[in-house]
């Protein structure tokens, strides 16, 4: 049985598959608004199942570190080995979902995007934070580090504070890249 | 990053892809000893993500409850509504994912398989429970009621009560259906 919230906040905040990043002032404090709830939603929740489509069709899924907040431009990033599984597998098919479940809280959020693989040394650098230390023994100069971006196109959640129903919340819809 | 267990078990358990139900005594008792291993690691875990893909190609997860074990076949049971969207999205694409995350306990279990949908009654009736009756109100005259079978193909996990290591282990590698 599907998780649904019950005593939902009915406002749907749904922008245009058409919209671009500057369209208009108030699109893009729109998207701000989405991305700032977005975070907020994921706070606290410091690891997501990222699932990927094999060769074969079949979907996979395993646990990601979070080190880094959403980004103004609704990417979300994580550091990878380019020689891993799941870098294969994007470079074949591109869609992927990240997913967090915060069980003590009872929230549920779904992110569907596209990922691509990054490495640009500025950018592992201006992503780099101490913990990464722990995998990546020699930091950004690790043989084979990469970075994995995932560009959000559509968030939902699940929220049950006390209960349950059959509503979901659309989060985002961007075409922001 | 990705979590990766540490401290693992380095025993693999990787049956053959052409591993028939009955082809020996030897394969199903270890088909056997890999279900109840799986169920093991997803106990205390109530709910599960399900990514499914969609029309367009997009991947999506829902949360969903757990309400019963694992069968013997190593056939996974959902409740669900026949018309909701996940139902439309695995009648076009079979394949699913159902993640697991314990983040207290530090585990986080990947099943790769394919769903179908089930109405018949019998089998509504057997996986049943008093539980369900916050969404189904009716019970199994509910109307659209409808099982989603999740054929498990196979099941990574990650399991690190104390630290991480580049290691995965694969549970279940079966082709019993």
């Amino acid at each position: 049985m599907q998780y649904k919230p019950k005593n939902i906040n009915t406002k749907k905040e749904i922008q245009s598959p058409l919209l671009s990043k500057n369209s208009s002032m108030t699109n893009s404090q729109n998207q701000n608004q989405q991305i700032q709830q977005l975070r907020t939603l994921i706070t606290d929740i410091d690891s997501a199942m990222l699932t990927t489509v094999d060769d074969d069709g079949s979907l996979h899924s395993r646990p990601m570190s979070i080190f880094s907040d959403i980004d103004t431009d609704g990417i979300l990033w994580f550091f990878t080995f380019a020689n891993s599984h799941k870098v294969l597998e994007i470079e074949r098919y591109q869609q992927v979902n990240v997913s967090f479940s915060s069980l003590n809280q009872q929230r549920y959020v779904s992110i569907s995007g596209t990922a691509e693989l990054v490495r640009d040394r500025n950018k592992l650098q201006e992503k780099w934070q101490p913990k990464l230390q722990t995998w990546f023994h020699q930091g950004v100069d690790e043989p084979n580090i990469a970075l994995l971006k995932v560009n959000i196109n559509k968030a939902d959640y699940w929220e049950s504070p006390s209960s349950f129903s059959p509503q979901t919340i659309r989060l985002l819809e961007l075409s922001h890249r």
